[in-house]
């Protein structure tokens, strides 16, 4: 065992140095996702390129592993954590209220853009790759699958640096995107289960597929209704225990416990793990999980994502270039037509429609753990690994000017999320002479409650607005300038006041002492006399002077 | 593959639930380490008791995996990890300058305790185990070690609780469980230098010893003269990045590949991952580096306890009970006689050693790794793990309460760390008028600083001191009820209070916009008055009011 711990180490420490190196550069130098670069790294570093020179009497750091997976259990394992944890995250930060809210325009969206993207996938795959003719065919079905799902964290990033996330496309393209990772993750789990069936000899009737998307289905709403209902009760439990730490842990336990669950029922690992997000986004503590999460995210993530680049074989790759590119252009078509033109059915003119189809068409995180799992089942081999990887890094290139570019020239009316949000609730104005003074008395407001057991995170997007909230209590607090506002429900408001005043009198207290203190200046002078004083002083070692 | 992850996913969060929920309550109910917690939880729920019960479909959780280690190879990788970050943490947060200073004391307690314990440890297994006939056998040699390092998390802890640390005897204490530390690291490379030896069938003679103690040496010196030289060198470049995550990320890494290179080197892994964490610890960001790596620690160091309390087959163990209690009588001697007595002879009364000798006692992590390396590499058996696990188990029981017990009633002086430091160093004094706005002072003065390209973090063991420190300028801030006091160097002095009177330039604008601004009793008011007048206003639905 101490040799393959010895490879791990070793494995690790360069992927961690190469892949968060690459990373940096593409996000910093290169203005591109920093998955990218990481991706980047696996590709070059692993068993099909560098990874494969022997280095003296260690031999080569990546060898090939026969099987499926070309990388050792141990790396793999850790990669995979890591995909668990990427999904439990995206769950996490869904916003289902806002999905919910915009649900209409966003499901006309995204329908369009799954339909329309997963059967060209799997029609191009059926025409083009001589090995599979039909539709049905498990390797077809993963094709469009992997077509399927959006990458929203790029355009999100975008919408959110150009300060569009609020406008009418910007929140449907974000719904669409949520409606999308469901959509794919529920199509993977009936194509996995016919794949099983398929892969087993078995034929695979119409009557068995309704069997498994309804085992599929079932299995989903279950875990959801049962997550949706359990979490709350949970979290109330644990925050008893008096440790976010230990409660983040706990829900990353729970999470990756639903992944296995969730493969057990013959559904893939990520199902249980995004289930387990999701279920948890609801809670107040969800920002707090959040963020210790994906601190361990940030070692875990870059080492999936350099792990799934080193399963790239590019002499596999080179003789399905043609079909790499094919598939890239109905990848792209199956966004653009599949997302604009349902879009504009629904209050869209052609730019809003260029639009959303523009913010769609990145594929990332979903559609390289798809392909991992039809890998690493056998369903799809190295050459079709390297199309999802190369529609992953076309597309990730290639969208963000297409965006940048499409949502020049402001067109038409612009809704806010934010005043959508107010609808029903009570704003109370605090005027302040300077923006840092409204800072501190946001900083003593926030303290008060967090001392009253709320929490309190940045609301995704802005800058300058918080949501605070304990169970079902939520008010939001923004600073404008040198304004505080304070939103809260109208049966909340007295309580709001309340809070407001206590934190006053507290800031009272402050200036209070302040205006008490010797003059400023005075200590400052003070500060400079003594220091040319002290030049003439050295005679003993600690001096004490004011 | 797929099956095997999924083992692992439910395993890893079986483990990272029980784990924490146990550690918790130790902590927390029980009043004892949390590790000891993580430890009974594998013990309880590993292959050789729960872990072993068949759960239908899926059989047992944790079949036993033969070979030395009964865990797979996946879980053991990430446990594996686990203990490279615990050992790299370790490196980081050890403090040089300290243990330089003390280290007359410090050397002659720390060697005694080492050297007595090593042999009584050895020389009981050859004894009473019959397997064992010489001291040069690996397994006495290994059991010498075990018995060899002090775990000083647990007494540091309770030192800085009941604000000991600075004492003579804590000083004393710290320094020499440092010198244990890097002692029994060492004694671990040339004892598995021996036992590569001894189980390729070679017989053991000195000057192969000599060979395996200098190669051991050779490869300690070398590192650690190239960490500190290149470590302050590599950070300086890399906070180029702009980046402490990365920076953080990359770090960790580099341990992990020096982990590995030592292991090539026929040493231990976390011999390199130690020595990483001691380079790194004398750079200005290595209380930034902790703080990330630790939030990863949070997840992986549970997984590597409950790992090692797995490894507990308590069949194996029941047969060699008395064994086990015998050898820990030899540890409990060891230190309270091997750290006591020669604190006797450098200034300490009798009860000024027995604190000593009772500081020393804890076994803790350094213990278990090293066992673990004993368990995987076939030196050591099952039972001798137990006996390592029992020890480590009774010795983190058994040592607080005596601990606390030992330092009642107040004996002699108190040198204070605080004023040693001090040499030197130039203090200078500012009132306040109250705490918080010394604080408030003290938060400026940190961002001021922090602007600088400074970094700040918490002086060990104490609530209201910082270090301040930019490469090899170092200040010390400290805050004395409504008093700050900023320490530096002499030839700093300037430029400390030019900080100083730029904080308070800062600090006085923030007085002056206090003091022009509407008074915050009005505002009160008119927040209680508008509450009743809202009251009768319910006509619109984002009403605003002031």
């Amino acid at each position: 065992m101490a040799h393959e711990m010895m490879m791990l180490a070793l494995q690790l420490g360069v992927i961690l140095v190469a892949a968060k190196l690459c990373g940096w550069f593409f996000s910093r130098k290169l203005g591109q996702p920093k998955v990218l670069g990481e991706l980047v790294a696996g590709m070059v570093m692993g068993p099909y390129v560098l990874g494969a020179i022997p280095l003296g009497a260690l031999g080569p750091l990546f060898p090939v592993v026969s099987g499926s997976i070309p990388v050792t259990p141990e790396l793999y394992g850790i990669a995979t954590v890591g995909s668990v944890l990427l999904l439990f995250t995206s769950g996490l930060e869904t916003d289902l209220p806002t999905f919910l809210r915009f649900s209409g325009k966003a499901t006309v969206v995204g329908l369009g853009g799954v339909i329309i993207s997963f059967f060209l996938g799997a029609w191009i795959t059926v025409l083009f790759n001589p090995a599979v003719d039909s539709l049905m065919d498990p390797e077809a079905l993963f094709l469009g699958i992997i077509s399927t799902a959006t990458s929203i964290g790029i355009t999100a990033r975008i919408l959110s640096e150009t300060r569009k996330i609020s406008s009418p496309e910007g929140v449907t393209i974000l719904a669409a995107a949520v409606l999308d990772d469901v959509i794919s993750i529920i199509l993977l789990s009936v194509v996995v289960g016919i794949s099983t069936v398929s892969l087993a000899g078995g034929t695979v009737a119409w009557g068995s597929i309704g069997a498994v998307a309804l085992k599929a289905v079932g299995f989903w709403v279950l875990c959801m209704v049962a997550g949706i209902l359990l979490a709350p009760r949970l979290t109330k439990q644990m925050k008893r225990m008096e440790s976010l730490g230990v409660l983040a842990e706990i829900s990353f336990g729970i999470a990756l416990l639903l992944a296995g669950l969730s493969e057990m029922a013959g559904l893939a690992m990520i199902i249980g793990a995004y289930i387990a997000g999701l279920s948890f986004s609801q809670t107040d503590v969800a920002g707090e999980i959040n963020e210790r999460v994906n601190a361990v995210g940030e070692y875990l993530v870059p080492v999936f994502f350099a792990v799934m680049g080193m399963m790239v074989d590019f002499k596999a790759l080179g003789s399905i270039l043609v079909f790499g590119l094919i598939y890239n252009v109905a990848a792209f078509i199956g966004k653009i037509a599949g997302c604009g033109l349902p879009a504009l059915f629904v209050g869209f003119n052609l730019k809003g429609a260029l639009r959303i189809g523009t913010g769609m068409l990145p594929r990332g995180e979903v559609a390289l753990i798809v392909a991992g799992i039809g890998l690493s089942s056998g369903i799809i081999g190295n050459d079709m690994f390297g199309v999802a990887v190369m529609t992953m890094l076309l597309a990730s290139v290639a969208a963000p000017p297409m965006i940048l570019a499409s949502f020049k020239g402001g067109s038409g009316y612009r809704e806010t999320l934010v005043t959508d949000e107010m609808q029903g609730m009570v704003t109370i104005e605090l005027q302040f002479p300077s923006e840092r003074t409204a800072d501190f008395m946001r900083h003593s407001l926030a303290d008060a409650f967090r001392g009253e057991g709320f929490f309190i995170r940045t609301i995704e997007g802005s800058v300058r607005a918080w949501q605070i909230r304990k169970e079902e209590t939520v008010l939001i607090l923004r600073r404008l300038g040198a304004k505080l506002e304070l939103s809260a429900k109208k049966e909340q408001e007295a309580y709001a006041r309340l809070m407001l005043m206590e934190s006053l009198v507290d800031f009272q207290e402050f200036a209070d002492s302040l205006r008490s203190m010797q003059e400023p200046e005075m200590m400052g002078a003070n500060l400079l006399m003594r220091m040319f004083a002290s030049q003439h002083d050295e005679t003993e070692g600690p001096n004490k002077v004011q």
